[in-house]
């Protein structure tokens, strides 16, 4: 069996398994208070050009989306997102849990857009009944989206500066941000990426690391007392080091773009067999997922050798599917399916 | 100046002032621990045709949706509700306070079909990660809804019979329900209506009380432990006898039906004062709230002689308003705003 | 049967009664953006001698509580209060339901004292792992306390001085407000009170008002974004002037003090009564709510004739109780009640 | 540097660590649903003798005990648990962020008694505003507790048979249960402890693994729809077979309990040290635990060599310290020390 299902199927990348084991008998103090987690945010902070700002390890991604913007937000305020969007789709309802409600736009295959942030914002406060609304206290947006897609440089910069305006912060959840950072489409760098936002994170956990995120916040004072709300949202490593030591890996050498790199090669790879061979494309991705749109009967069929996902229900006759690329996928699998075509 | 701002305008209906006021040096127990509480509470059962369930009594209706809600959901729930719906939109975010997420169906004039519903459910379902999403726990219409529509008798059957198939209650929001019961299109009794539904609460606020919501649940156990979540929420009256008191005035000979009877037969004929001289109708509402597509500079200037509300924000050259009649409209307000036409 | 049981069984003041009726039929825009409500605002301004600051209307206590403090913390902190104190014993979980810690302080006859504030947060932040714990935000005492008791002006003065110090802000509860300012025993005034603290409260429902509580932040920006917290919390009135119009009439010529005055003179009274003849004082009260310590056997006799609590369980052989004056109490029935003993 | 700072400052067990490393490149599906996953909750359930019922890992001991807790109680419950107890001190306020408060007892050593327990309860259902109160709705305690010491099995028996007539489930905190197994002085099973509460956890963090608590519901349907719960309290990890791998590993060949034993042997053999160069002991703890009260100036000089920590704020002459071994620690680490006294 090969498997496209997820890009967090196996363990972490061979280095970083190294590390683990070679540290593995250290004694160092406990979350997050030790030389590596120190060092692995200096890299951060380097990869990211900032001179101020912070960054914070959490373990997982609904974890981090829903401790952030707890930190974010205040009480009577919501998040603004695509309705496709993680947090409002597929995080069992973690924001609501901590007294927030998920302000949807229209999804453009998985991406907002600036006019439609803005014109949310506009009427929002343009309605007589505003204070008995939710008001708009951030955007909440992903790079790449729930669709594979990536907002270039001039989306990013749009969206940045309708959120100026409107005096919220632009967080952007980056649990794959590796697959945009390694795709030949993406015209950003890690730190023009940095300049547009208020808070983003890297993610670690399906991006080579057995888990972990880096919340980067791009000034000081955006993210005041996090760490007792880290705690409180049960996103404190005992062991932090694991985290520290894991981004540390990630960002020496250039890893982490190597990993997103490989992956986006290979489902591009992937991508141009299943068009060539006559498959309809879902959605255009230029990043490590690629959705398809399948006969029924094919998907069946090949399901019997490889293991990939539908993307919501069954169809009547086609089915959307998504495959998925990692920094774990080996050519020969790629290959492989494309022969099964 | 004559106003059709809203309902809840002037203070309450005579008759009850009149009972406020002859038991005023009464001293009684507190928190509806009362007899005119319990004898409240008795005559909304048999208004209701109820021989099992109860009746509770909260002081405002975003507090009761809040409260009710919570107390029917597991954390891990989400409430079904039209997109326009008050919960969704116009209670400051006071459902996710209480860590549930809204989930949303398409409105149709303000209601939610039962096919949508149905078809919501079976799609969660169907869906391989559904354990990632928030699932729907209970389906919240209101009656009359935001646009002043009704629900048949025969579509809150269908809505019932979808939600019993899930297994998930169905809670209706009541709050203008005595502009419903006084419409000539309702085709429902309020026994009937306490058929279809699990829980449901009678306005008292905008149809003749000072303040006050009736929740009835039309069978035993529905709530639980409902006292002290009821105080959890804010929402425990003290001087519990004031709603006993409201509650039995309104349930005593027929006022509450009369009083949305008084209210719609006006707002029928403002609707047609209004139709009649060329008005472009919105929506057409059998209730008390009406809808009119106006001309910014013909809206300008009734505004100046007629209190009432943009419905949204104001359009380039046409805006769309709300007119809205009570208990405490008198018929020559309504005739003095049809000669303004 | 006379009544001593609280001080929340009877309606509201006479003279507010007649307001509520004289303005009854009144159209006024809802949620307190009326000229009553605005009136009463500049009102108690005046009465607590403030130039800056703002005048809310809530409901009930408990709901006053909870947004209060929510609006006061920050998700990580928690609330300072007396192990007796009202939050913590008696408002069914509301402070934690909106996810605060209370943190207990030691209840001398239900005051905190500054000394021990002061050592708290001292040791707190003495203590390496208080990232870990909940942070003290706030303190909260009420004014008289649970136990009747009040704190001298000295007292508050310290007690603001430990918490500018530790700047953090102090919230005076004054359900009870009335009967401190009406106590002979009060060496402050309401200025004084004022100056004291952040924030506080005029309890309105147990002083006369058929309900309400008027929230005084002492400052400018101590609750921002105020209304949507309160609607969030459910504890925004939709006939706001009802609440206006109340606190218009409590703060017109004196009455609210006056209310308090009649109340503590009857409950002397009735304590000199008791202490006549022989009976145990709990806790030497110097306001409406006195407490005895009863043999079991005359309890049951008293409670025959007179309703009153016991303050927690029934003892062995003997239990406290408490009786409560209020505006409502009439002399004859005190005087009734001291020939029973 | 020696270190007796705490359990979990060393990476795995080696043991541990080789699993993870010979597994590093398979593909296994997310969240638990993998064969390791089923295999070690098959081992955990053998373990406990358990014929029904169910296990969960998640990551973290805080994030652990406010997922059950939520799971576990009614939106108006709180959680019983010692002044001392970990949820009441050193979890940031975890449990009030999901709404539930603590309900304190006196901490006897770390441990509450079962009389007390009995008469809180019987107290709270005495006393007539109950309805007031937060509900005791569970009862929390930790074995080995914060301050290193045992429950005996009576105890344990006693204090479920109380919760049991009560009606309200027992959960045990494990996060160090491994110490309490591996000590001598444990006159229970990991059996027996299984049939002394409804749920309890077996923590995986301080006995030997990178991280990961398993839970442990003694029967059916005791945490209904713990998945998605699971997954809003941001404690599911994505490459859950990581926590599967560890427990197997831990579960196998006895290795938990032989870490816990090896750690054990050395606290004691640390505790006889002290107490025969006559140093005071602060408690007597049968576990991996060890608290000492010694003199300031001591205290600084040890510290020069070996990592310990102050057992809350540092004393004018005397400090508290807590000197922690683990699976980690080494017999001649143990000794160093001991010839430093």
């Amino acid at each position: 069996m090969i498997h496209f299902d997820t890009d967090y199927m196996a363990g972490a990348h061979p280095q970083i398994m190294e590390r683990l084991l070679a540290t593995n008998l250290e004694m160092t103090a406990g979350y997050g208070s030790d030389d590596y987690t120190r060092h692995a945010k200096t890299l951060i902070m380097e990869a990211c050009g900032l001179t101020q700002g912070e960054v914070h390890f959490l373990v997982g991604g609904t974890q981090t989306n829903a401790t952030v913007i707890d930190g974010l937000l205040a009480r009577h305020q919501g998040v603004l997102a695509a309705e496709s969007g993680h947090i409002n789709v597929h995080e069992s309802g973690a924001i609501e849990a901590s007294g927030h409600k998920v302000l949807t736009l229209p999804s453009h295959e998985g991406k907002v857009c600036a006019e439609e942030v803005e014109r949310y914002i506009a009427q929002f406060y343009a309605d007589d009944t505003y204070l008995h609304m939710v008001a708009p206290g951030m955007l909440y947006i992903s790079q790449p989206t729930e669709y594979g897609t990536l907002y270039t440089l001039e989306e990013l910069k749009s969206l940045h500066e309708v959120c100026r305006r409107a005096d919220i912060p632009l967080y952007i959840d980056g649990a794959r941000l590796g697959y945009a950072l390694g795709s030949p489409a993406a015209d950003f760098t890690l730190g023009e990426l940095a300049q547009c936002c208020e808070v983003f994170y890297i993610g670690g956990t399906k991006v080579g690391a057995l888990f972990g995120e880096a919340v980067v916040a791009t000034r000081n004072g955006l993210l005041p007392h996090f760490f007792p709300l880290v705690k409180q949202h049960g996103a404190l490593l005992a062991k932090g080091r694991l985290l520290g030591l894991q981004f540390e890996t990630l960002f020496t050498d250039g890893l982490y773009t190597r990993i997103g790199a490989h992956a986006v090669r290979l489902a591009m790879k992937l991508k141009r067999g299943f068009v060539e061979k006559g498959y309809e494309l879902y959605i255009d991705s230029p990043t490590n997922q690629q959705f398809f749109r399948l006969e029924n009967h094919k998907m069946d069929e090949l399901m019997q050798h490889a293991g990939f996902e539908m993307w919501g229900p069954r169809g009547e006759t086609h089915t959307v599917v998504r495959l998925v690329t990692s920094w774990a996928t080996r050519e020969e699998d790629v290959d492989t399916l494309i022969a099964l075509l």
